[in-house]
């Protein structure tokens, strides 16, 4: 799953990563909050937690790292093949193609068990790797990209080219680094490890989905269908650049949940038009389901737009664990500069209210949202057009924490709705799912801290995401930790020139291709030996 | 200039017609209206205006009557010819050809002048026959044509194509009754008296645009170069089907004048992304230029989007003047027909407030109006896509009674927001006209209900109509009366299939094209006898 953060046009850094384990015991709630009361997350604990005090994987793998040096053309060919083979789920252009490469990819590094497996949606696939192994790691796998941007694009987007960049050469291609790029790389670091006569530390449950770009609508039944099997791994890796573009490494150990929905009015039996807009002049004497719209989602926030004043809504938001606290308070040395990062890559001159420090990672993790990602009713062109629209619609996301859900949000908001007189608006549930989130201490996030010690990089890690992934898979219905990293850099998803890099500039704190996949031998070795 | 109402895609019948003589001594305000405070309008008077006292003209001219019924096939080969050269104005398309297919015409029919006029949008069209006589009749005409719709025509928009309809024959074309084919039938009639030796009562004064579907912009400049000239008419006609399909004739004497602006929230200096969207997660930090559009939206109005909250908003809307409340009670005798009939056209079950009877018609006629005609931010196609927009829009329109001006309403809407912290709001002003207005005591207005009594029909007669069109030009620029009317039926302007009778059922009410010449015949003698 793309972290969606990631995904900014602007392709600022975020420290980007997850590890898991429920928080299921931190379930006291902040004092119960009325309409319009934010939560507030004041600081209880100094103490911070440090990844520099987790020890550095010691580990060496010489066949291994040998063995791509030896074949990074190579491995850099299974790179270009994957971005060449067309994948865009949303146009269904391509799918097909690339679950059956996936798997095939698969059968010839060895797996026992690899196979395109049918949904009601884009296909999964499925591969088991016996390494005769004490240790299952399960690995989540996206297959599918985004559409290709009309304009804007350097080089054809699915020719696989290596080009020149200011951050040395790169593969320049949709799917680079979202996500067909980090997820070959660590293949060929399996491949590394079978070919060479390393041999496989542990055992490997593939799961891939071609429907990640469309917000994994039916991971969930592939889920199903393997739950007894993925049960028995350790946890779950997530292949991912997890290096910015000055080589600094960020982890995160959860994700927001969401709620994606429509809110509509239209014209019906009480009043405004029914079938088709009618002329503006009728506004004197005709009710408006634009302007019900507009009037129902103002009350939903305050004038600001940022305070949500649905009874209840921030009442199931949890105090922040000791835990996480640590955690920001160890995020706390270098914040000043992402966050600055971030403003300037954003363009967004001033956060909400003016926060700054503490109090920005606080309210940017730790609490909610609701946010119109779109609207529309009626003319929308240039000039004059003189209508009254019969109907006008937005696309809200609430994004979800501890211990929100999905279905309780649109309850509370369908009674905010009701109270205030909007009983008349649709409310039309697109899609949803719960936050997840994996502890610092889990083995498996311990294992890719250390090894990106080994490499000389000391992580930031941040609780949890702003951003949603439906890791709720792994970490509630399969009850594992789940991480998501490594090295390797990239930038671009979902937009124009999307590119990983392959060899970086001399000088640069940037893993090349052939770091990125010891990273990834380093790391399967370090999950093997974990207690 | 298109009346408004008339445009609405079920074609329901509303009375058209206008006829001037500005009320401008009916400055009395009603008692100051703060926010909110709707004005309301009681009744004064139990006196009704009565169309059927207004004597039937008498005059008869059978020789151009014999000229038309000669020469029925040629005229309606005329408004073939009209409806088959495209003059679609939004896109440029045969405007230039239409100019000049009208300035030929005028010249064939012996107009000593006539010419296509240069502005700074399409040209305008002058033509000027001086038929010796006393009184001088300024025509306003429309060459241009909206956009032809993609799909729900029954057969190709510009052939010109006489089918079967359950009225009749009719010509079925775009233009065909908005506004060629009136038009048109008004020249032939002209050519009739001419050409018949019945000798032209009066002189002509045409001023025709190619710019009426885009609101006019640019005939102010047309008024302008030839304001003296006109100056010196008795009036303006524009030549317009004045039946409904049940061959009811309706007329107003003036319109609602309009501003058309549109609001606009973006990311600045204050918070916001200023240059693009960014993710839907920095909900959490980032203020979102839709949720303050919206709450700036919401602040204009009441939560049922029907009263205006801004301070003064309703102060200058004078009371009805004792003509327009004669005139009200006059209508009332029809208006519950008309009133379901409205309904059942524009698909809506209930008015405002649940409005009947003369409420009904005084809130459509004499209160001004805020009505979104369309707005739009960020991601409005199907799914999910989870972005902050940057911008967000939206367009709206004030139907303007007398004495609102179009400045002076966005001036305390500028201060409304500005009152309400919403200064970061942007407004752009798109267009805007003051309302225009004729009594019903003008000689062309009395001619023109006489004419129509002549033909056995008793016009219902509105003060004003709930659209807009720009006629301040004629009463306020040029002090001149205009008048709006004709017999004949059309239906389905800015819609598929739009047609104008022309060879009525036997038994129908609705006039064919011959008797629809022979009105404007009549009502040109008739305005030339008027003292």
């Amino acid at each position: 799953m793309t972290l969606c953060t990631r995904k900014n046009r602007k392709g600022f850094a975020v420290f980007i990563a997850a590890s898991v384990l429920v928080f299921a015991s931190l379930n006291s709630t902040l004092t119960a909050q009325n309409a319009g009361r934010r939560p507030s997350f004041p600081q209880t604990t100094s103490e911070s937690f440090d990844a520099a005090a987790v020890p550095a994987y010691s580990g060496s793998h010489s066949k291994a790292y040998a063995y791509i040096d030896a074949n990074l053309a190579a491995h850099t060919a299974n790179l270009q093949r994957w971005v060449r083979q067309r994948s865009i789920s949303a146009q269904n252009d391509g799918v097909q193609q690339m679950a059956a490469m996936l798997r095939d990819d698969l059968k010839a590094l060895g797996f026992k068990e690899a196979e395109v497996v049918p949904t009601t949606g884009h296909p999964g696939v499925w591969g088991y790797y016996d390494a005769g192994a004490a240790k299952t790691l399960a690995v989540y796998m996206m297959y599918d990209v985004q559409p290709v941007e009309p304009t804007g694009w350097n080089v054809s987007a699915f020719d696989g080219a290596i080009v020149d960049h200011p951050l040395g050469k790169v593969l320049m291609a949709r799917g680079a680094t979202n996500q067909k790029g980090p997820e070959r790389a660590f293949l060929n670091a399996v491949e590394a490890i079978i070919k060479s006569g390393e041999g496989m530390p542990v055992n490997l449950m593939v799961l891939a989905e071609g429907e990640e770009e469309l917000g994994s609508p039916h991971y969930p039944e592939l889920i199903e269908k393997f739950k007894d099997r993925l049960k028995t791994a350790s946890g779950v890796l997530f292949p991912m650049n997890g290096q910015g573009g000055d080589g600094s490494v960020g982890m995160t150990l959860g994700v927001k949940g969401i709620v994606y929905f429509e809110l509509e009015a239209r014209g019906n039996e009480r009043g405004g038009p029914k079938t088709a807009e009618v002329h503006g002049s009728l506004k004197a004497i005709t009710d408006s389901p634009a302007w019900r719209l507009t009037q129902a989602l103002a009350s939903l926030t305050s004038p600001d737009g940022n305070t949500i004043m649905v009874d209840g809504y921030y009442s199931p938001i949890r105090k922040p664990s000791q835990e996480e606290e640590r955690l920001v308070n160890g995020m706390m040395s270098s914040w000043a500069t992402r966050e600055a990062m971030m403003r300037q890559g954003l363009g967004v001159d001033r956060w909400v209210d003016g926060l700054t420090g503490r109090d920005t990672i606080m309210r940017y993790l730790f609490d909610t949202t609701l946010n119109i990602n779109g609207m529309w009713s009626g003319y929308t062109g240039p000039g004059v057009k003189t209508i009254l629209p019969h109907i006008a619609t937005a696309k809200i996301d609430s994004r979800l924490v501890p211990n929100q859900t999905p279905d309780e949000a649109l309850r509370l908001i369908r009674a905010h709705l009701d109270k205030h007189g909007f009983s008349d608006i649709i409310i039309r549930k697109i899609s949803g799912y719960p936050p997840a989130q994996t502890s610092v201490e889990a083995p498996l996030v311990r294992s890719m801290i250390g090894t990106y010690r080994k490499y000389g990089f000391t992580p930031s890690v941040a609780p949890r995401l702003a951003g949603s992934a439906p890791y709720y898979v792994f970490t509630d219905t399969l009850k594992l930790p789940l991480v998501a990293g490594g090295l390797g850099h990239g930038s671009g998803a979902h937009a124009p020139n999307e590119y990983m890099v392959i060899e970086p500039k001399s000088g640069s704190k940037v893993a090349g291709l052939a770091d990125t996949e010891k990273f990834y031998v380093d790391m399967l070795f370090s999950l093997a030996a974990a207690r």
